[in-house]
Order: structure tokens, then sequence, then C-alpha cells
């Protein structure tokens, strides 16, 4: 049975509302983070950062560490060797010679317990020679201004994202109307439940285990090893169950390294976990972006040309944040149909803190600065702003300048339902001081190959009692990938669900490479592998049955738990007694049900022009916002939130609820609330007291729709979409205020002090 | 590459003395066995037992238990609805009604430490009304005798395991001599490292998790479903290390049940292992024997007949100690050439311990019965014994009177060794007071068909960096499979042997089937699984190797890490990065190497007649024993072991020396030493100060030597042979001490004082 064939009949278990996977044990308070795992004899590791965002180390003296007692090892640069970490091989574990940001690592000890090792970082003796810091990109790059790596000469750091398709600058000069603005966004932490951590030790037979949070276990293993410098396949990385990560954990960090050889010197089990404020302080931050965006659209609406200059602050050392360019890249050249579109990047070192991709990885930055402008577009005008976009939006079957081949896509319906839903009536119509803000996405929906393999294996077995287990590379850090792997798996076999069991996360030597979860490609990619193996382990007790029933397998179905004749469906056989007889039947050379699989998607690297088709397919969507704000106090509220996506087939209308309710969180935090205040390359705001994310009094009623239809290339039709709900929230509501009282702010978080100050000069 | 072509090519691992997988963490403390291993909120189980060996249980008053601090759950037959265990279905994990062993089970209690358990089963009142005993197996079916299980209306258990194949009574009246003896042997203790227990607990998905040292973690999960009525697909067996088990651990027991049933019950981790003194009086033991054995020979020396009477003495319910009689089938009909041959079972239920299989499985009994009659024979024919037997050896490519197809066979060559490197010159000829004696044996070499399946799974994936996991259903129990597993693996793929790391034990749900570790069938059952997976992983290698040169996977092999051409061995690549390019290289749809398979051997279930070939290949061998017999003491000193055995091509002679030392010293401990004695049932010397096993001043020189070729069918040409030394030691013990004194000992133990008795008897 092909995946077409499986698609056109109805459903056992797609599209029906399960609870998660993992609910029984959360709930429970069985299930063990990082935070709670312990082992005999295990030490406790911390790291002495830099109070200067800029500095030459003069000198390091731990003796008096070495003395406190119950210090173990004590390790600066000079006691280890590690490589350089990062896509430019610019970060090394331990600083010598200088410290470039706040948080850089200068030594780090390993003690009995916590508080020992935080005496001993403190009885650490560091002089530093302060040197002129510069923490503002656009000055980064002046002529004398003061130099984060001197060996590269330049602040400029040698990555380009820079593209164009199209003579953008024809366009523009054609365009019967440009508009020019720039849009900026501000140091946003990642916040999961799960602090930042490893804890790591070396067994009996030499290999280095590690048990850590990491979204990536098997580039993890690589890089750690390569940071090391010991070989790969003496590395066995384990997840625990991961309480959330949002992009923070795509990569391997300096106290993963540091964890790593304390354990290999020490020969003990080492730990590390970061405080909560640790992690707002030194943790990497979600991409800030700077961004010039200039539209031109001719009279009757069409748009014609973009182009968007952005400049992109790596901080110190360049990290997965940066390159969130290459997903903005795609909303540059993808949201709405334009013809001619250029993308210009600087990526700048600055002694603030490095970057981190963080959900929707860039997208929700490229799209506040797009879709603010396209909403000033529409206005300048005079079009309706639904309109607009419904004229531009994106269509089925077409290729966007960069080489997206869209399929399946319902743009143009989820502006419709979302403008339905809100309530839509044409601009400043919502009422006094309330207003209605739209804005759209394009974003990734099977997998982004960001990395040369976007694949995922998946090995399954059923045991002689009809049990099912099913393992996968992916890893299921909240976002639902068990529920789904679950649902698909017992669907494809025809089985009740409760049979599948999800092994996910845990040892990664024993499952099958998966490049991690990002990009909202958990369900798509690591669901197709799975589906595969049940397509394959099916296939296996079909025949095995038309063998021991004497019949065509073609002839054979299973269905709920049924082996069953296509031609007289009351002829049937529990699956499990099959299997049983597979095995077991006398005189049969016995045989198991096993199989396995490896999912690549029909995706490509992009080429050196950067064009290429990123992804197996493609989601859109429109979120209609409707808030009120208070000319008093400037506060702004968000009433309702109409999020609208083409996500393929939903297969769990829980878990698609879900993303979209955390997604709209996550937005109304980067719109309204959340920013890491800097002082010089230092966060001033590092606690849950001073750093304010959304509460449940900040949450509007939500209205979560599904539009479109099922992808031919997701498993049962399904489209990622984890990601997708937090990129259009910010924009979305900057539309929504300015259609309520004509403020526009262009630079995220919309503090009540911006909205204040804007009606205060309008006032004047 | 076929497995032929395999074995013809010069070896880079296999015959290389390698230390045991997983020898660095048990020398270095970091394995834990079941005894290690605690849960947070663990209870304690302990079990009330019956004092009487047979008696009506009048009332059960838990009342008191109940009263005691610490107690949570108290449960005795009428609280839990078990199904009875056992092959026969004989066997209630928690008695009603009446008691029949003194070993029975009659309530358990849950508390949160092991004293308040004992307190709490101190605290149960039963009264009992003891009934009449029956522990002589010959008196069991007298009439009037007590019966153990009334509804059955007799002691005699329904299984027969009789058989005759050719006309014995013809080949006896015709034969020149006929020599008949009865011999016995006694009851003995396994005395693992490890004692009997299980930790269970069921998870917050409802699910049963029990971790428990069995040998047959798959059936472990059918038979415990069985008797708790719960689906097997809801247990997860988990297996720790295991320090040994030697058979005991084959089966499920009444504490497994009872451990689960608690858990079930309190909802909390349960933990029951069995003391040291709790083990040796409630464990099952091995299986004694009673058997009258008669041969009968031509003048030359030819064996033309032989008959075997046996008792067994099945305890108060059939464990799988009683198919031991399965085992002794084949040495009665397959132990030389006999063309007529007689097998009569007396399968006698009494009150005494159950039994369980132990190494060898009957084959260390009959085969003391066997080769000690033979001895007599052949001394009555006054033929050499070496000469007899060598007259009498099984040949290769022959089939036994029952249907075992004897492939490779070097039993001759094993005789030959043996009696050169023990320096044979005739009876008698060992000096005053010292002997020599002989003893072969014949056993299975390449699985045992006891149960319908007789295959094993392996899974085997290859990850980025070379790194090989190898995942395989059997067990692990301290025999070495772990590291045959390992070399094997190596061999076949061709790399280095430290990329590649075993899965065994741990968890079963992540395990192909496999019907446990019993019958010496490790190595080469899942060896030939483990075999065929890595071979299918280098063919995909060599195939993708193939693609990506633009050669013929044909003309390239892979060896010691490298692919490279048969033509142009210098053209040549590390496999890894062959594995990194399959799954890497731009424009290829990426594949990673993953591979799994299941052996089932080719051999077969007997037929109703007991007629079958029950093994894929079976091994040979020869045991010379040179002993020193103080007359004043009766004290026998072995003084000089030669253990030949055909197992075909030894793949790690530490492995082979090992099982041969491990075999001689249980022998030794099985002739000379070891007796539980009985009292009405009840073991008397409960402890090690009154149950002696050997230690290392009761060890002789031991010479292990391998004969004959590889065998077709075993992985590299290994047969089995974990059990074979311990066989033949008893019956070579016994002749060595009738060629030193005179004295013939038939019943086992040969101890001190029944040499000194016999003696006496002589000289009077």
């Amino acid at each position: 049975m092909t995946s077409v064939e499986l698609m056109a009949r109805e459903f056992s278990h797609i599209g029906s509302r399960v609870p998660k996977y993992d609910a029984p044990e959360k709930v429970s308070g069985d299930v063990q983070y990082l935070l709670d795992l312990e082992m005999p004899g295990m030490l406790h590791a911390k790291v002495l950062r830099s109070p200067y965002p800029h500095a030459r180390i003069v000198s390091v003296d731990v003796s008096g560490a070495l003395r406190v007692p119950g210090v173990v090892d004590v390790i600066t640069a000079k006691d280890v060797k590690l490589n350089n970490l990062g896509y430019l091989k610019d970060h090394p574990p331990l600083k010598w010679g200088k410290v470039r940001s706040v948080r850089d690592e200068v030594a780090a000890v390993a003690a009995v317990d916590p508080e020992r090792a935080l005496e001993a970082i403190h009885a650490i003796k560091v002089e530093y020679e302060p040197l002129p810091s510069v923490t503002d990109p656009l000055r980064a790059l002046d002529p004398g201004a003061p130099l984060v790596h001197e060996e590269f000469g330049t602040n400029r750091a040698n990555l380009d994202f820079s593209l164009e398709f199209g003579d953008v600058d024809d366009a523009i000069s054609r365009a019967d109307i440009v508009v020019e603005g720039t849009y900026s966004t501000q140091y946003v932490a990642h916040n999961p439940g799960d602090t930042m951590g490893a804890l790591a030790w070396v067994d009996a037979h030499g290999t280095l285990n590690v048990i850590a949070n990491t979204q990536t276990p098997f580039l993890y293993q690589r890089w750690l090893a390569e940071s090391l410098g010991i070989p790969a396949y003496s590395i066995r990385v384990i997840q625990p169950y991961i309480g959330g990560a949002f992009g923070r954990n795509l990569d391997v960090y300096p106290h993963d390294v540091i964890v790593a050889a304390l354990a290999m010197r020490t020969r003990r089990p080492v730990k590390l976990q970061f405080t909560r404020s640790e992690e707002l302080q030194n943790a990497p931050t979600k991409q800030p972006l700077i961004a010039r965006v200039r539209q031109g659209a001719t009279k009757d609406g069409r748009l014609v040309a973009r182009e968007v200059d952005a400049v992109i602050d790596a901080g110190a050392y360049v990290g997965w944040g940066v390159f969130d360019a290459r997903v903005m890249q795609y909303t540059v050249t993808g949201l709405y149909r334009v013809p001619a579109v250029r993308f210009r990047t600087t990526v700048v070192y600055t002694n603030n803190p490095y970057t981190a991709a963080m959900r929707s990885a860039g997208n929700s930055q490229i799209t506040f600065a797009v879709e603010s402008n396209t909403e000033e577009l529409a206005e300048r005008l005079g079009m309706d702003p639904v309109e607009f976009r419904l004229l531009n939006a994106n269509a089925p079957n077409t290729v966007t300048p960069q080489g997206a081949k869209i399929t399946t896509c319902a743009m143009s319906d989820a502006i419709k339902e979302a403008a339905r839903r809100i309530g839509w009536r044409g601009r400043h119509s919502a009422g006094p001081n309330r207003g209605i803000g739209f804005a759209c996405y394009f974003h990734v929906g099977g997998g982004a190959r960001i990395y040369r393999s976007d694949g995922c294996g998946a090995t399954l077995k059923v045991d002689d009692f009809g049990g099912v287990v099913v393992t996968v590379g992916g890893t299921e850090i909240g976002e639902g990938l068990d529920t789904g792997i679950q649902l698909i798996t017992a669907e494809a076999l025809g089985i009740p669900r409760d049979r599948v069991r999800v092994v996910i996360n845990g040892d990664s030597t024993i499952r099958l490479w998966d490049v991690g979860t990002h990009a909202s490609r958990g369900t798509f990619i690591c669901g197709n592998a799975a589906l595969r193996a049940a397509l394959d382990a099916k296939r296996q007790i079909l025949e095995g049955a038309a063998q021991l029933l004497g019949t065509q397998s073609s002839d054979l179905d299973l269905r709920d738990g049924f082996v069953y004749s296509r031609s007289d469906p009351s002829r049937r056989m529990e699956y499990d007694k099959i299997v049983r007889r597979m095995h077991f039947s006398k005189g049969a050379r016995g045989t198991v049900v096993v199989a396995s699989s490896f999912y690549e998607p029909p995706s490509e690297e992009p080429d050196d022009r950067w064009y290429g088709n990123v992804s197996a397919a493609y989601g859109f969507g429109c979120q209609a916002v409707l808030v009120e704000v208070d000319r008093e106090t400037g506060r702004v509220k968000v009433l309702k939130v109409v999020s609208a996506h083409d996500a393929g087939r939903v297969i769990n209308p829980n878990g698609f609820e879900g993303q979209v309710q955390g997604g709209v969180a996550m937005g109304i935090g980067l719109a309204l609330l959340e920013e890491l205040v800097l002082s010089d390359g230092r966060v001033v705001n590092g606690s849950f007291e001073d750093y304010r994310m959304p509460r449940i009094t900040d949450m509007p009623e939500i209205e979560a729709v599904s539009v479109g239809q099922p992808d031919p290339e997701g498993p049962f039709g399904v489209k990622g979409m984890a990601e997708s709900p937090v990129i259009p929230t910010g924009p979305a509501i900057a539309n929504a205020v300015a259609d309520a009282i004509g403020v526009r702010v262009r630079d995220l978080p919309i503090t009540p002090e911006k909205i204040w100050r804007n009606l205060s000069a309008k006032t004047q």
C-alpha cells in the first residue's frame, strides 16, 4: 500500500485528538530531566567567566581554587588542548590571551558539590587589562573600531548571505510606489523549562558518555569530538527528557566541552547545569536584527520588488543565530509573489552575547520587518491590507525567485479565514483604541536542508504479542514528535495505538541518524521515516499472512489490528496471531518482523547564489490580531488572535492547537514584553523578576484554524508547523497597534514607553 | 562474500586472544547487578514459605503483618488471581489449600525495607495440618503413597520421554557381553554469583517493567503475562548484568509473579532478591537422576545395544529440570555408535524441591551413568578403554538412531589427544594410588530446538564515524557471548574490534527475539545472526563505495578498516569515509548503513517418536583425568585434567579455556564435593559452610585442547561448547578412581566416606 493509497482511506487514528505520548510520565512526575540526574561520585562543575566585555588576560592564578577542600580539578586553556568551536572555528571553549564578551569562560572547576565549586571559582585570581569594547553593530565596522578578533583584521565576519534574483534596481525605478523603513528586533532569551547543561563520564571502555539536553545528538557527537580531539566513535550521547529548548541547544557550547574535559581528566562523572540566572546571563540569545526594507508596488497593488539590508550582530563568536539569515533569505525572496528580490547582509562581530537560533530561526525577525513594511505599503497604496495580501499571496505550484518549489499552498484561504474570524470590516473599524492587524508568513514545512543530510532513520520491531517498538533518530523536546510518531506508526500498520511504544531521545548510539529537532521538521521528516518502516513491517505481515493462509498478499489488508481479506472482509485474523505463526509455525523457517528506513527529503542544498529548494514542502498562514491600547499608559492588550495555518493535514488537533497557543504566547512576548537589556555587553535584567515573559493574564482568546489540503510528500499529508505561529504574531500586533492608534513602532518590543512617547510626540 | 569465502581467508580477529568484552566494567566495579539496583520509593518483598514438605493449610491470618509499621501490602492466593506456572501448569505462584514442598509460597509482604518485610512475614499466622510426605521417587509410585497432587490421581507426571530405535531386546540377546548397573546423581545447587530476584514497577503508561536476571527474557515476558493474566505487550523485561545463572533462570518462578503482583497492587517499585541462604534453600536445584544402564557389545568390542531406565524426580512441580530428559535422550541414543537404543523414563512427583536445568541440562547426569557403564563394559571385555572408545567413536556425516545429523565430528581425535597428553599407558599404570580415567561426550553444538523457535535476531548500525552498534536478542550471563558477538561482527565487517559496541541484555523491547541463553547456543545462534547483519552491512558499504568510486562492488573488499580494490589493493579508502560519503555526498540521496537479521537454525522439533535433528551441529570431546586417592581418608585429589573438544573453530582461545576451566571446576564439584542434603524435603546444609563448592586448592592442572575442523554452519566455523567441559568430568573421575584403587562408585558425589567404606568392605 503506497502512501497515496493510505491517504485515500478513512483513518483510525490520524486526525483524532490524542493526549501527548509522554503526558502520563510528565503528569505523574516520573520524568527525569537533566536537572534530576545524579551519579555516584559525581562532581559538580562551575565556570569562571569574564566580568569585562573586552579585556586582555594578564594572568590567571588558580592556586587558591586548588586549596578549597572538595575541589578535584581546576582547568584553564593552558591545562587542556581544546579545539575551537563553531562554523568559523572562532570560539575557544576556554579563553586565553583575551576575553571578548562578558560570558567568556576563563577557568573551570570540578568539586564535590556546587557550593565548593563556586567557592573555588571565587578563589581564582585573574588580572585583566580592560580594552575598549564595541557593542553597537553599526559602529563595529567604523575604521578604528576596537577589533573583537584582531587576527581577522576586521569586525566583519567571513559570512555573506547576500543574494539577488531579478533586476531589483530596475523594478524599483519603475514601481509606482516605494516604501522604505528600518525595523529592528531585540535580544531575547529562549527560557525553556530546562536550563543548559551536561553530565559526562568516561566508562571503563574508555567511551566518553554525555547526557545532554541537546536538540542535535548526532551533530553534538561530531562537534564535541572535534573540539576534544578524540574519535567521534568513542563518544556516546544520551538525551534525557528535555524540557524545551527552542533552538538554543542546536550547537555544542564551551560548557559542553569543559564538562567533558573535566570528566576525562578526573575519570569521574561531572555535571554542570546553569542556574536560572546563569542561563539568562550566559546562554546564547535569539538573534537580533536591524533591517532596512524597501518594497515597490504598482498602483493596482502588485509587489514588483523587495530589497532588504540586514545587519546581523554575531556577538563575540559566530553561533547558529547568525544562520538565521538563511531562513530570512527565503522570506525576503518568497513571502508573497515578488519577481525581483535582493538581500544584503552584514555579519558583524561585537562584544555582545553570541546568538542561537530560536523558534522560527530568523523568520519572526524578518517577517516583522517585511510585514510591517508591507502594511505601510498597503496603507500608502490606500488598499485594504487583506485585499493587498490576497492579491500578492503565494500560490500552489509556483517557484520563488530563490528556487523554493511551492507545491501545496493555501495562503489565500488562511488570509480569508483570518479576516472573517477576526471580524474584519476595514481599517480603523475595530472600535475606540482598538485595532486589527494582519501578518502572513512563509516557512519551511518539509525540513530545511541547512546540513548536508536532512534525513532521519527509524527502526521498527513487532514482538510476538503485537507489541511494536519504533525507534527514531529524532529528538523530543516537548514538541510532540513522540505523539506524531505513535499516530503515524499505528495508522500505517493498522493497529491499536496503545500497541506502539516510541523510543526517542535516550542513547543515540542505538538510534539511526537524524539532523536534530529544528525547522519544524520532526513530524514531517521523522514521521516519514516511521511511516516507511511501518509500511515495510505491514508488507512483511501481509506476505507472511498470505503464505500462512494460502492466498495473495494483494488481497489482504491490515486494519484495527486485524488482517482481513479485501474480497471477503469477514475472513480475518488478529495480526499478532499472524506474527506468532510467522515466527513459530512448525516446519516454517521462523521469521520476526523488523524493518528500518532512512528518509532523506527531496530537497536540495542551495548553490553558490543561494538558489535551491531547501525544503520538501512549505507552510503558509495568516494571523489576525485584535488589540486594545491604553492611551494613558501605552499598554497594549491583545484581545484575540486568529491563527490560520496551511500545515497540510492536521494529524492531531491537540498538537496543532498546542503549537498555536505556545507560538502565540511566545510571539506576544517578542512583540510586547521580552527583552534582554544589555549594558556594555552585560545582561542587566537577568532574573524572572526583571525579564518579563507572558503570563496567563497576558494571553488572549486564540482561535487555531487549519486550512489547506494534505501535502503529497508529508506523512499522511502533514506539513511542519511547530514554529509557524510565532512568526506573524509580532508584525500582526504592530499592525494592529497602528490600526488602533496610528502609531507605528518599528523596533521590538512595543513597550508602553514607546507607545506613550509616540503618542506624546503626536499630541505635542 | 559468503560465509564460506569468509572462512577461507586469514583472520584479523577470529582466533586471537581477546579479553572479555565486559571485563573493563567488571574489573572497575562499574557493573551493576540486580543486587545493586534501587529505585526511589522502592519496596522490599519477602515471602512466607511452608515449613512442611506436605501439609494442608487450615487457615492464614495476615492481620499481624498488616500492623507492622512500614508494611504496604500483604498478599495470599486469596488476594490476587494468578494463573499456574510451568509446562504442566501445575504450579500456583501462591499456594492455597495445601503446600507440597518446604519452599512453597503461602504469603508475601511488601514493606519499606527488608527488615520490616521479614518482621511482617513472622507476624503471619498459618495453621497447617501436616500430611504424610513422599520424598523417595522410587516409592512415590507405590500404591497408597501420599499423592502430591490429589487431582492427578497419581504421582506419575504426565510426561514421557521414552523412546526406542532399533530392536534392543534382540540386540541384547545376541550380544556377547552385557553389563548392567544403576547410577545416580545428587541434588546440587547452581550457586552463581547472582542470587534469584526481580525488581518490578508499573510506569505511568501502565506498562509493567521488570528487571530480572532471567536467561530467557522473551519467554519471561510471555509466561509472566500468562500467570498475571495481562497482555504480554504490556510487559517490558529488562536484564541487568547477570552474574551467572547456569540454567537456573530459564523459567518464570513464583517470586517473579509475586513481585510483579505486588508492584501492580502498590503502584510502587518492588524488589525481591534471595539472600544466599534463601537461594540454597529455595532455588530450584539441578535435576537428580537414577538410571539403570544396560549395554551389550560383541566380543571384539562393538556396542550393539544400550538401554536406560531413568527415574526423574520432579519434586513438587514440573520445572525445566525435568526436561533434562530430552537432553539425556540424545546421549542415550547418540554417544558412540549404537544401532539399538531404548530410553524409558518415569517422571515422578514427590515432596522434594523442584528442579531446573543446570549447565549441560541432564547430560552430565546421563553421561555419568553411560560412561561409567561403558568403562565397566570395556573392562569386562578386557579391552583398553581408549581402544574401546575409539572403536565405537562417533564419526562425521552419520545420523544417530534418534535422527541427530552429525556433520563435523572429531571425537576420535579428541580421544587420542586426551590419551596422549595425560600419558596413558594402559590400566593401572599411573602409579601407586593413582589412576587415569576417560569419558567422552556428545552434546548439542548448534542450538537445541526445545522451543518452537531456536532463533535469534540482530540489528546493526554503522554511524558516520565508523562506530558500529550491534544489538542482539541474546543474553550475557558471564559466558562471553558479548565477546563472541564483537569478534564475529568486527571480522565479518572487516573493521577494528574497538569500533564495535555490543548491546546485549538491557531492554528486551528494543532487541529482536531470542529463545535465551542455554544449550551452549549463544555464540553459534546469536553469532550467526550478528554475522548475517554484519555481512549485509558490509554489502551496503561495498555497494555504496562502488557507486562513489565508479567501480563494481565485486572488485571491492573491506578489511582492517579499509575498502580496497581486489584487483589493485593499493587503491583504498577508510570505510568510515565511505559511510560518510554515502550519507552526505552532495546530490546523492543520503543513506545510512543499517541491517537486521534473524537466524533460525536448520534444526527440527522432534516428532511423536522423539525423532529429529535437534541441533544444527554437535559437539564432541573426551576428557582424561589423573587422580590420586588417599586410602586412609578416602579423599580423591584430581591432579590433572586434559579436556579435548571438537568445538569447531575456536574464535577466542581465552573464552574456550575459560569455559574449560569453569566446566572442569563445576564437574569436580559434582563428582566429589557438592550435594544439597535433604531431610524430608528440606535442605539441611543451606550455607557455604556446609555446602562445599570447589576452591582453588581443589583445582588440578588443566589442559584445554581444541581438535576438529571449522563447522560449515557455525559462524566462522564455531560450535557451542560452553556446557561441554562439565559433562565428562564426573564419569572420568569415577573411572580414574576405579583405575587407581579398583573401587567403583556409582552414586555421586564420590565422597571420602564412600571410598573409605568401599575400601573397608574390600579389605574385610
